[in-house]
C-alpha cells in the first residue's frame, strides 16, 4: 500500500517522490529539494535544509516510510531509522517519531506500519498545531505587542506552527497584534523565514537584532514572549533556539510573561532535567558570516576562533507557562502531559 | 603655526594631511582615507567610516583644526564646529572635543588655539587611556575569562582603548585571560574589530553571536564584562551600543560583575540622567543584512520593516563600577569626575 500524498508548507509526499523546501535558500529563492533516501534525509536536516523540531520529526518519518517501499531486507529499515535519528541531538520529536515506528515494525514486522505511521504522524502534527494555537489565544490581548525567537510557524509543522501559530491564530481573530522578530543569529531563521511568514500572513511586523529586545522591554513595548520547544524535559527545563534562555532573563527582569509552546512530542519524560540535555554545537563558520547562493559569506579575521551551541536551556522557574495541545499549565508536574498519543 | 604630526592606529595627521582608517572595510581590507573638510569628516562619521566616543571627538577636533589653518572667514571655522557636533547625537565626546575649541576660539579669537587644543585633546586621549587601563587592571584576576561588547579598543582611541585597553593591558601583564567578544550585530563591530585588535594583540579569544552571552554565564564561563560608554550621565545611567543594556541585565541576573570603563570626556554632568540622552536611530537597511565591499548584502524578505536603535541606555543600579581615568568608583555621585583637564 503506497502512501498517500500529504502536503504542507514545507513537505510535499507525492507519486513516491518526497520533496522538501530548501529552508536555507528562502526568502530569496523558493526551492524543493528531492529526498530519495534516509540518507538525503539526514543530510537535509544536518544542513539545516530542513529545520525545525516538529518538522524534523514528521520528515524523518516519511524518508523512513518511503525507504520501507523500497528496501529489500528488513533489517536495513531499523539501521535506517537508527541513522535518521542521529540527524540532530537536542530535538526530541526527531526520535519520537521514528522510535514510534520502529517500535511498531519490531512489534508486526509489517513495513505498513511504517507507513501509516507516517501518514499518521503527518496528519497529527497539524492538529496539535491547532490545539496549541486555540489554547494559547487567551494569553494574547488586543493590541498586543508581542515578541517571537526563531522560527516556529507554517514552514516547521505540518500546520500553523506552534509558538508563531498562535500569533497567527491571535491576527486571524483580529487581534489587532503587532509581532517583533528577533533576527535570532547565527542562522537567522527570524530574519529570513518568520519574517516570510508573517509578510505572507499579512501581519504587521518589525525586525529585531537579538541584541535590542531588552531595550524594547526597558520601554515597554514588548507585553509578551512566545517562542517554541526542541525539548522539554521531566522538570519544565527548556532547550530551544540559542538566544531562547537569554529573553526568558530579560522577561524575568521586566515582568513580561514568557511562554513555551509546543506538541507533546516535544517533551521529553525520560529527560529529568535541562542538564541532562544534549546541546549540539554546530561548526563555528556559521558564526563567521552567513550563508547565501552555496556559500559562506564571513566578515571576521581569518582565521577566527568562535563558539556555536545551536541552543540553549532555560530553567523551568523563568518559564511562565506552557502551551501543550493538551492546554495551558504552569506547572509541568501536576499535567498530564502526554496528550492525544 | 602648522599643527605637528600625530599617529595613532586609526588616525593619522601629516604633512598637513589629515587620514582616517577606514573602520567600515577592517578587517578585509586596510584603507586610510584622507579628509579634506569639516564635511568630509562629518560624512565619515555618519556613514561609520570612523567611530567610537573617542576617536569622533579626536577626528572631529582634528578635522577643526585643518579647517582653522585654511579658512577664510573665522565666522566659517564656527559654522563648521557647529557643524561637527551634528554628525552623531550620542557620543558627548565629539560635542566636548569641538566644545573646547570654540570657547578658546571665541574667547582669544586666535586660530592657533584650536589647533594647539586638537593636539592635547590627541595627546590626552591616549593618556587617559592608559590611566584606564591601570585603573582597571585589579578588576581582571589570573586566567579569567572576560567578555566584551562592541569595539573600544585602540581603534576607537589614540591610545591603548577603554574597556579593550584594560583587557589588553591584563594581558600584557601575564594575566593569561581569554575574551569572549560578542559579534555586535547590526555592524559587527566585535566581530570585524575587536576580533582584529585581538589578534593582532596575540590574545586568545572565542567570537560569539549576542545570543549566546547569557548560556555562557549559566554555565559560569563569564568572570566579568567590561564595555565603554558613549555618553555616562549625571546619576551613572549609561548610553553605549546597542546590546550593552541587555548584557547588564544578564549579568545582574547571574550575579556576574559589570564595568563600564571610559574617560572624563564621555560623562556628562549637564545630563541628568539616561532618559536625557537621545538615542541615535539609524536607517533599517543595516538589520536586514550586512555591509561588504560598498554594497549591503540583504538576507530578509523586500521589503522587511525594522527597527534600528544604534545604542541603549544601562540604568547606574545595574552597573557595579566605572572605571575612569580619575580612578574606579561605584558611586559616581560621590566622586570627582572630572579628571585631568
Amino acid at each position: 500500500m503506497p502512501m498517500k500524498p500529504l502536503i504542507s508548507q514545507g513537505l510535499c509526499y507525492q507519486n513516491e517522490q518526497l520533496l522538501i523546501l530548501n529552508q536555507q535558500k528562502l526568502p530569496q529563492e523558493v526551492e524543493w529539494l528531492a529526498c530519495q533516501s534516509p540518507r538525503d534525509m539526514y543530510d537535509m536536516i544536518k544542513t539545516l535544509k530542513i529545520r525545525g523540531a516538529p518538522l524534523i520529526g514528521v520528515a524523518a518519518a516519511l524518508a523512513l516510510a518511503q525507504f520501507a517501499e523500497q528496501a529489500d531486507d528488513d533489517n536495513e529499515i531499523l539501521l535506517a531509522g537508527e541513522f535518521l535519528k542521529t540527524a540532530r541531538p537536542t530535538a526530541v520529536n526527531l526520535m519520537h517519531a521514528i522510535d514510534r515506528q520502529l517500535n511498531a515494525f519490531k512489534r508486526s514486522n509489517n513495513r505498513v506500519e511504517i507507513i501509516e505511521l507516517a501518514e499518521e504522524i503527518f496528519a497529527e502534527d497539524a492538529i496539535l498545531c491547532q490545539k496549541i494555537a486555540n489554547h494559547g489565544l487567551a494569553l494574547i490581548h488586543a493590541e498586543d505587542n508581542v515578541l517571537t525567537h526563531c522560527n516556529t510557524g507554517g514552514l516547521v509543522t505540518t500546520g500553523i506552527g506552534t509558538a508563531l501559530g498562535i500569533i497567527i491564530n491571535a491576527h486571524r481573530q483580529d487581534k489587532k497584534i503587532h509581532v517583533y522578530v528577533d533576527e535570532t543569529r547565527p542562522l537567522l531563521q527570524g530574519a529570513r523565514l518568520t519574517t516570510w511568514e508573517l509578510t505572507k500572513a499579512n501581519i504587521p511586523y518589525t525586525l529585531i537584532c537579538d541584541n535590542m529586545a531588552a531595550s524594547l522591554m526597558r520601554q515597554g513595548k514588548i507585553k509578551s514572549i512566545f517562542v517554541g520547544a526542541d525539548r522539554i524535559a521531566a522538570n519544565g527545563d527548556v532547550a530551544n533556539k540559542i538566544g531562547t534562555y537569554n529573553l526568558a532573563v530579560l522577561a524575568n527582569h521586566h515582568k513580561i510573561p514568557f511562554y513555551v509552546a509546543a506538541p507533546y512530542t516535544s517533551y521529553d519524560k525520560n529527560c529529568q532535567d535541562g542538564d541532562a540535555i544534549i546541546i549540539e554545537q554546530r561548526a563555528p563558520i556559521e558564526v563567521l558570516g552567513y550563508y547565501q547562493a552555496n556559500e559562506w559569506l564571513t566578515w571576521t579575521p581569518n582565521p577566527c576562533p568562535a563558539d556555536n551551541p545551536a541552543f540553549d536551556v532555560t530553567p523551568a522557574g523563568l518559564i511562565t507557562a506552557y502551551i501543550f495541545d493538551s492546554g495551558v499549565t504552569t506547572d509541568l508536574k501536576a499535567k498530564q502531559c502526554v496528550g492525544t498519543n
